[in-house]
């Protein structure tokens, strides 16, 4: 009898890990992702800084499959991977076609995240930077160094006062790590690069649309980084959205600020893949899917992580890695149960805390009912992503990148990648 | 009295030298380069090869100069870098023009290098993949595991074949030290990465035009290494030349060889900027210097490195390193002579030796009349080139990266970015 394949679209956190848990399952696992490594997401401010570089948080696919993918058997591994980009996926015939094959599956776990949402902004899906991928954080890296290069060499203030400007658009925990991140990079010894630029004329802005920053967390951790953030020297604004981005300003109903970057953190939209029928979706894309996390319609296909609306506790869950890599772990049992005959169980989301890095020794943080601020958090949020960074050779050079620069005050990665 | 200007074009070896050796003159320096950092081209092959990571081997231009810019004074930097494209130079009104300013001169040292020479073989600028440059490497980079990843997915032996055959054009240092490097990458744990694969079907290819290889070293060496790649699997092809490139084929007069991947060093070309005033140049496009290193036509006008022909007890230089590094140290103090009203003087190349390395723990060098082949060869070249990479934190993250492959014959950067 052949084996029932399951098939998996996506290798962020949750797509990955449900591969990994379905490895000594008696099903061929076959994961499909358009990269071939996996982007470790929460540390890409810290490439788009220039503080790691990129092959520290991109791990191949291939080699973290192959820890598991042999444990069973010396015969066939039962845990494959296919770089491909997914182009539909076609219920009736139980068939994901892709740029380069058509596969046909038993189960199909659909894992395929979310991407920028920019709200019909005018300018900003082709002025502003995104933040969602290794690509997009590089080309960041070198718009940032490239503002300062360019910088250098012109005499004209309000020119230069334009490539000097740096704003944050959003403020959920992407953009308060991103402005902090900004803040040690240029007001840190990189200024000692520049003898000929007064760093001091450096401008960094923050724009949030609601009335406080960071809203999925408790108030007070909200204005902790406010008045945090206020003290590194970022100007925040409040309530405001942005109603423009062109190659040199960000505009605001009421002003126009000259600046020649604009980093975009302020909305995500799952990234939904083509199929034969049509889905329930909730808001901002994400497909309705069953407690036990099928889709409404296709009780051999699942949805998790960003792509999924799931609610806990009569609540939606917030977008987050360890929602992601849980729903990975209850999907691939979820299928288990199903190949013994048993019925899925509902998932339960644990939520072991929160926590959100700003940067110059500082975050925050709530666990149960304990919330907390200041270096602490900022050390968990450092000490928790390095545990969960995969594999050991990044962890450690993770980890003395990390020594070099917070003990130096120094960046190390500071190259314009021509592409 | 305002301080003599010296422009430096290019921050290679010889231009980055010839930097730091003026930094305590009493000149004001400027250093020109198109990119913010400088390539330790010898290592690129280890990019090529998902060895090394290309942060690694490139270093922030401004950092090296910091540590000498403000040696003398805490007024004003006499050392400074430009990030520019040079257009032209104008000798006449002493002007480098770039396309972002024209910059005055009063000295002016060009050691703006070598690119690559597809000696108008037909197909080979558009499909073979060149190794002068850190992009270069790693588009090839990208190229050689977009095969493996393809190769996966194809049933057709001969389009699998085509894929996993990998061609080397030119029997010089940097072909040979290529070859080696697919061996090591591709013959070593990296097929526990493709079960699905018999990597036995990879066929690493080495063309040589020249009856031999390694023609600037002792015959005996250019043996060894001959023998040493049959062993290690590679299939040399001496007096053969090249005919045709296609994206899928490389064309020798007798034969087509089915091979997706050509990598081409079989020859380079001096990287002249254009000029006021036609200069007079050797073959290669190399330009002619007097043994002062100063151009025939212009007396405050050096050119060192690639960019210069420049003959040693009656031959011509071979376009290494140290040349480039000492000619750098020459430029500089002839330079400060010239400021003192002296006379410059003769350079004069003191050989140290040469080495090359073939990679799975062998290599070949010379040094004196001593000639010597294997292991103590292969680590010499490895614990030169760690010396002078600049920058303690690179040579520490080598170091590392080279126990961790050499001790797991692993590969560690294996990403398919995209471009």
């Amino acid at each position: 009898m052949k084996n029932p394949r399951v098939v998996i679209v996506g290798a962020g956190f949750g797509g990955l890990q449900a591969a990994q848990s379905l490895a000594n399952s008696k099903a061929d696992v076959l994961l499909i992702d358009r990269n071939n490594y996996h982007t470790f997401v929460p540390l890409l401010y810290q490439i788009a800084t220039g503080q790691l570089e990129p092959e520290h948080i991109a791990y191949p696919i291939r080699k973290i499959l192959r820890r598991c993918s042999w444990k069973q058997s010396n015969q066939k591994p039962q845990l494959r991977f296919l770089m491909a980009e997914v182009e539909r996926v076609d219920f009736s015939a139980q068939i994901v076609e892709t740029d380069s094959c058509a596969i046909p599956y038993d189960f199909l776990v659909l894992a395929t995240g979310s991407q920028t949402q920019f709200w019909g902004v005018p300018g900003a899906a082709e002025h502003a930077f995104a933040m969602k991928t290794l690509e997009e954080a590089v080309t960041l890296r070198n718009q940032i160094i490239s503002c300062l290069e360019k910088a250098v060499q012109i005499s004209d203030p309000l020119q230069r006062q334009q490539l000097l400007t740096f704003t944050v658009v959003g403020g959920g925990p992407t953009g308060i790590e991103m402005a902090g991140a900004l803040v040690e990079m240029l007001r840190g010894k990189l200024r000692r690069d520049y003898p000929t630029l007064d760093l001091r004329e450096v401008k960094l802005i923050l724009v949030q649309s609601g009335d406080r920053l960071l809203t999925n967390l408790p108030k007070k951790l909200g204005i902790y980084t406010h008045k945090r953030l206020r003290q590194l020297g970022v100007q925040i604004y409040l309530q405001t959205k942005v109603s423009q981005v062109t190659p040199k300003s960000v505009h605001f109903p009421d002003q126009i600020i000259p600046s020649a970057t604009v980093i975009w953190t302020a909305g995500l939209t799952a990234n939904s893949p083509e199929t034969s029928e049509d889905l329930s979706s909730a808001k901002k894309g994400k497909l309705i899917v069953q407690p036990t996390l099928q889709l409404l319609e296709q009780h051999n296909v699942y949805a998790i992580g960003d792509l999924a609306y799931v609610e806990n506790n009569g609540k939606p869950l917030n977008g987050v890695a360890p929602e992601a890599l849980q729903q990975g772990v209850a999907v691939a049992s979820n299928i288990k149960q199903q190949l013994r005959g048993q019925a899925p169980q509902p998932f339960d989301y644990f939520n072991k805390g929160r926590l959100a890095i700003i940067g110059c020794y500082s975050g925050v943080g709530k666990i149960g009912v304990l919330a907390f601020t200041g270096f602490l958090a900022w050390l968990m949020w450092l000490g928790v992503h390095l545990v969960y960074l995969p594999g050991w050779r990044n962890r450690l050079l993770v980890l003395l990148t990390w020594l070099y620069t917070y003990l130096l005050g120094d960046r190390a990665v500071r190259l314009i990648l021509p592409r």
